[in-house]
């Protein structure tokens, strides 16, 4: 069989969804208190699904964070080193995190996690990936996209050297991420909500699928691959000068091109993007990144090779 | 001539505009802040306009508010009552602020206070009012109104004895709140930025042109009157137990008739609305009300009369 080229996974019994892992996302928050509540719909043979708040204290306050972010928190020393009262708050909550679905790396740990995202940008629904050769989730995400077809959901693959983070999410064998926009902070949109739930349905489908043995064939996933971050212009107290330009704004996923504006100046003049070829800007403009010195990621389109996988025996 | 009805004012020369009265709200931060730098472009012939951030602690930490907020302090109680170093941060503020711009109802009062303010909902650009009988205010509005055409602006008047609240503005003599939507918490968005300042621009002409004596002639403005404040759907324990309905979500200033859904329930069963005639409702699903209870305010249209208006001799 491996002459054919499959590759072979255990069946995956654990999977979490995350939801809170930022306070004021509001989707993720009402679809994981609604699961705990009753959990019916994310219920699926032979596995445990668990719904689960990340973040309760930033919930609880309708905040992105307490002390640092979370989503940044799960690094290996924070997960390896001494427990202390007087840690930040989240990095209290990444170890205690990590005991519960890893430990991360481990054979124990979660096989798949789901963490649940909104974003201000207009990125529609998108499934973030941290690795390029994780076979499962590219059928994962292959067997997403299909199905909520005429729908669509972009793929962006995050596994750029110094850009990938520590998510809550790494934890699991499988760690996949759900961002979904626009929604501003601490509101929920019924739309947004709807579609987190209906991926959420078919990623669920797709793994009990695959755990009563269906051999998924060999496929192709379009992604968009993290390339480098772009800052606002800023001045030398630290204060960005100039806003997305408005033919930038709301455009994520569509080309820029050399020579198109997008940046526009408090008093009036755009900036124009200089690269050299054409690049895909996404979380254009996204609330919580004027923090992280960043108006929007580069990304490029790439097609990666899926392997067929079935269930190992 | 008071037999032709002219309302007769003093001039305006002391005008101030408030941004970051909630710390969250970008365009007018970014605004202020700008004018803070360089004041050229709001200055007029005789009158001295302050740009001013109300509640830097929030601004700083790009939250709606510190303690308490600002935009409900102004109240006799927190003005009038003692100093103290414990009391709340932003009625410490109120204190300050109302020491600066007021005292409120005085004589030595500001003359015209904008406080800036953008929303999550789909409202557009808002002039806020709090008194139908401030001619100098509908007419001021008036010509906001014919100066900006084709685009537009709707005037929301809340002097309702209920649901009006103590606002950061209400220390001058003439308050005028501008609120522009839909930008998220915590973004600036170009357009957003460039309607406000395009408001203000107006604003500022009127005030410089009713100071040369020019006289305004009698007019009729059409606003939306807050009638009544509705509540999202909650379960005993004050959860919300449905959402915004996609019909109503981003239709702000559109009717609301007898029948139309107003809510979509988690488990997708429509809530009507159940008056008995149509209404205007806005403020939709803005963030910083679920907090305060409220998923929309309802509206009903009038057109108020503005006598004509000129400076007092
Ligand atoms: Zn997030
Ligand atoms: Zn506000």
């Amino acid at each position: 069989m491996t002459s054919r080229n499959v590759s072979c996974f255990p069946e995956a019994r654990k999977v979490a969804i995350f939801g809170g892992t930022h306070g004021n996302e509001m989707s993720g928050v009402m679809l994981v208190n609604m699961w705990k509540k009753n959990g019916a719909e994310i219920q699926r043979n032979g596995m445990v699904t668990k719904p689960f708040i990340t973040n309760p204290r930033a919930v609880e306050k309708c905040t992105r964070y307490i002390d640092t972010d979370l989503n940044r928190a799960f690094t290996p020393e924070n997960l390896s080193g001494p427990w202390d009262e007087g840690l930040p708050y989240e990095v209290q909550r990444a170890k205690e995190i990590n005991q519960m679905f890893g430990p991360k790396g481990s054979p124990d740990a979660y096989d798949v996690i789901f963490d649940l995202h909104n974003t201000t940008s207009n990125m529609g629904s998108t499934l973030i990936l941290e690795s390029s050769t994780d076979h499962f989730n590219l059928q994962m995400v292959h067997y997403i996209k299909k199905s909520i077809a005429p729908a669509s959901c972009a793929v962006l693959l995050n596994e750029h050297p110094h850009l990938k983070y520590s998510t809550s999410r790494s934890v699991a064998k499988h760690p996949i991420g759900l961002e979904v926009g626009p929604q501003p902070q601490g509101v929920l949109r019924s739309n947004i909500f709807e579609s987190m739930r209906d991926i959420l349905k078919h990623a669920l489908d797709f793994i009990e699928l695959f755990n009563t043995g269906v051999e998924f064939p060999p496929c192709a996933v379009d992604v968009f691959k993290v390339i480098e971050r772009v800052d606002y212009p800023r001045d030398a107290n630290g204060n960005i000068t100039a806003m997305v330009h408005p033919h930038l704004q709301d455009c994520d996923w569509e080309p820029l091109n050399p020579g198109d504006p997008m940046f526009q100046t408090f008093d009036g003049r755009a900036v124009p993007y200089q690269g050299s070829s054409p690049v895909y800007p996404t979380f254009i403009n996204e609330a919580a990144y004027y923090e992280k010195q960043q108006a929007f990621v580069i990304t490029r389109r790439e097609m990666l090779a899926a392997t067929a996988i079935r269930k190992s025996i």
